[in-house]
């Protein structure tokens, strides 16, 4: 008995994906380093189904049909070089490894690099949807030697996700594509999270809702423009009670992990010059919840202002502005977000398909939502999209939802509560529109202190103000008509 | 003759390096690569005074007094490392090379470590105040090995600004904590020319101002609790004008560049974990700038609010609002930039001198200010404050700034004006004093979707939530016992 692929790493999500796979009918070989845990999983889970295991990576690599396909489902870092070093001796020109675990694409691009020396093909996966999504259909985001993906689609498309009858999987582009489009979804993600999280803050302080009200806004916000998972499990865990009757959710501690892929892609966004402020504030957002003991006591010493009872008149009204802020503020999330994959396959000199990343997101993942489906329909349209607020269907959304989303930012912001993800978004909204922004007072002060030079604006170029060249002015009358070569203020 | 130090790089900082230090006394040697421009100078700006030149890096070295000093005033990054391994082989175990340059924090760590271990002693400065700080009086911060202050102490002391009869010039620590101080001082710069920047776009846009009158506005908030060095040179900037007699500032290009230091502040911030979001902000602001071309196609597209004639009926109370406004936002940044410095002592195990680092900020540099002043005293009070605003003075100053900030972020929110820094920092204001922040429904969602457990809050500890522990809830009644370990959504 020979098996279509092999899967290295027991762990939850590996389990899940080799299940999810032998309900489509394929073969899997399991491994996992501890042995141990091979032979459990065979006499449980995987018991009477299409799933074989090996005792060691050589039995592992004999037991896979040619080209052998080989996913590794392991902790990102060192143990997916120590795997794939492992695996090398005996795989042959033309074997696939597969990396499905949440590696930093700049590792996959270096082990594409690598493996590609070799003539061993590589796919490094982006894989989305937690726990149930790899068992019952999860976002697949592959990238890297595109010849693998012939080989390996037709496992990929069909234990992945279906939206709208189509595989929320498709090939991604090449080298470390794939896990970098997952690490921009998981910043995604990270916006989507803090944005819900600010609704139902507002909610709570503002509005002074209980959390069987907000359950109900958001169930109600679920069968509207915001359907989406993650709007759906808010709704289930504000409704969720705990053995005393009352909501789990209001004793779990608010310190929030700030680690990991949301950070990547704020740092990735800061490399490439890309204004992602949204995902910005949400990481920061986190970090600020880590600061627990600082806040507890600051609460005791730092004054605000206090929210007078009754302050929402008409709660329908509050209710429906916040959905629009929210909304409107995850538009703004999503444009940041394609725009700086778009700039990413600028810089990286990256093909990347881009409707096929909307329609990938659009189910299975975490940020999976009928949103997504427009945001597929605006790339199917034009491929070439600059932004996404360029697309009809986004513009209306945001002028048809500015109003509220102002006056909700302007009752948070008079009331004290924080909203930086919904400022954010208002704030890029409005800088983005603006043909003009304060940057030239900055170039000059740059200019005066440092001698860095600007540029004029076309329409006020001269004589003395030369188009398209680096003026220096002498702003003091004294020294300074050197440019400055080395010093960067 | 021998001289006290050696200088190398005669672009602009350089030159005026070494004609400060000429004109305290000290007996300069000056080199450069190019050695004609070591001739030049020599003939030129050098001329009578206590500077002699050399022709090479072996001649820089015979003419310099043991311990010899040798200072580096070249562009970051490679340069530094070539110039270091040409000194080499002519120094002596216990002479010291000093870069002055803008080199990241890390290189500084580097190359403290490889000198050390060649018995050479090395200083990373941080040099702020540009051309004309350098020439007349510059803010040092100086780190490295301990063992080197004491030679070069008077040299720096003698050199740098003096505020309230102080030197702006101290030892900030060891390695690389000269150039980090000097990296955060960047980014702080970042946040604060944001601020005035937006704190002009908005007497512009939303009152209307003309820059004579904003110009004038400026001067008189220098004349309060805003007096600083970037707030003059603003009012300076508004009233300068062109041949034509019309305001330059209103002719030049609105696009900053947004490379270097400000960005790897807001980086380490991430990696820090350390919610320096006005910095951020800053960054990403100039990035925005920087899409000219897509903002003034979005000009003409998307809808904003439109701002009506005679909006302001009190211009006074407007600027005064507006004032406070910037001053609070400008307190939370240096309270987020002080809270970086902290967390890196933390984690690099430095042992830092707050209050010196802030008055090493008094005078000399970009961002220099009165304001620095009270951040003295309060560091001077209690060298272990956790953070500003838990300081009488600043905690005071919030409160009172807090009515225009929130009225001024409501005007500009509803009138579609971009405020990002000032809404963040109003944004972080909020949330650091928030007891209770909405991460625990966040964390509730990971625990749904990634099984990644979560804490329970001490007064909320019970036999099935107990304290201390990773909870893990089974939210959806199926699957998912298994706490991820792998996975990180």
């Amino acid at each position: 008995m020979s098996a279509d692929i092999g899967l290295i790493g027991l762990a939850v999500m590996g389990q899940n994906l080799i299940l999810n796979m032998a309900d489509h009918g394929f073969t899997v070989c399991a491994y996992n380093r501890t042995v141990s845990k091979v032979e459990h999983f065979l006499s449980h889970e995987a018991k009477g189904k299409s799933i074989i295991g090996a005792t060691s990576i050589q039995d592992l690599v004999a037991k896979l049909k040619r080209p052998r396909k080989v996913m590794l489902l392991v902790k990102a870092g060192n143990p997916v070089d120590y795997i794939i070093n492992d695996l090398l001796p005996y795989l042959e020109k033309g074997d696939i490894i597969i990396d499905g675990g949440n590696s930093h694409f700049p590792d996959s691009n270096r082990r594409y690099e690598e493996l590609s020396k070799k003539g061993i093909l590589f796919v490094g996966s982006g894989v989305s949807g937690g726990e149930d999504g790899a068992r019952l259909g999860p976002s697949l985001m592959p990238g890297g030697s595109a010849e693998a993906w012939p080989e390996i689609k037709d496992i990929f498309q069909s234990i992945s996700a279906k939206a709208d009858g189509e595989p929320c999987c498709d090939w991604v582009g090449p080298a470390g594509a794939g896990h970098y489009v997952k690490m921009v979804h998981n910043g995604i993600e990270y916006g989507d999270m803090q944005l819900i999280c600010e609704a139902y803050d507002i909610m709570k302080r503002v509005g002074g809702f209980d959390d069987k009200e907000i359950g109900d806004v958001f169930a109600k916000w679920n069968t509207g423009v915001l359907d989406s998972f993650l709007v759906e499990i808010t709704r289930d865990i504000l409704r969720f009670n705990d053995v005393d009757g009352k909501p789990l959710v209001e004793k779990i501690m608010d310190r929030a992990g700030q680690k990991g892929t949301g950070k990547w892609t704020a740092i990735n966004a800061l490399d490439l010059g890309m204004p992602v402020t949204l995902i910005g504030e949400a990481v920061f957002s986190r970090c600020l919840s880590a600061l627990k003991e600082d806040r507890v006591r600051a609460s005791k010493v730092l004054e605000g202002p206090t929210i007078p009872q009754g302050l929402i008149k008409d709660k329908q009204q509050f209710v429906d502005d916040l959905e629009q802020a929210l909304y409107a503020s995850k538009i703004i999330s999503y444009c940041q977000g394609f725009m700086l994959i778009r700039e990413a396959a600028k810089t990286y000199g990256w093909k990347l398909n881009f409707p096929s990343i909307a329609l990938m997101w659009r189910g299975g993942c975490i940020i999976r939502s009928v949103f997504l489906g427009e945001i597929t329909k605006a790339y199917r349209a034009n491929a070439d999209l600059e932004n996404l607020l360029f697309d009809d269907f986004f513009k209306a959304a945001v002028t048809k939802a500015q109003s509220g989303w102002r006056k909700t930012i302007a009752l948070t912001t008079t009331y004290g509560i924080p909203t930086p993800a919904f400022s954010t978004a208002l704030a890029f909204y409005d800088g983005y529109r603006s043909e003009r922004l304060p940057a030239n007072l900055l170039q000059a002060q740059r200019d005066y202190f440092g001698a860095h030079t600007f540029r004029v604006l076309p329409e006020c170029a001269s004589a003395n103000l030369p188009l398209d060249q680096d003026i220096h002015t002498n702003w003091t009358g004294h020294g300074g008509d050197v440019a400055s070569s080395t010093y960067q203020a």
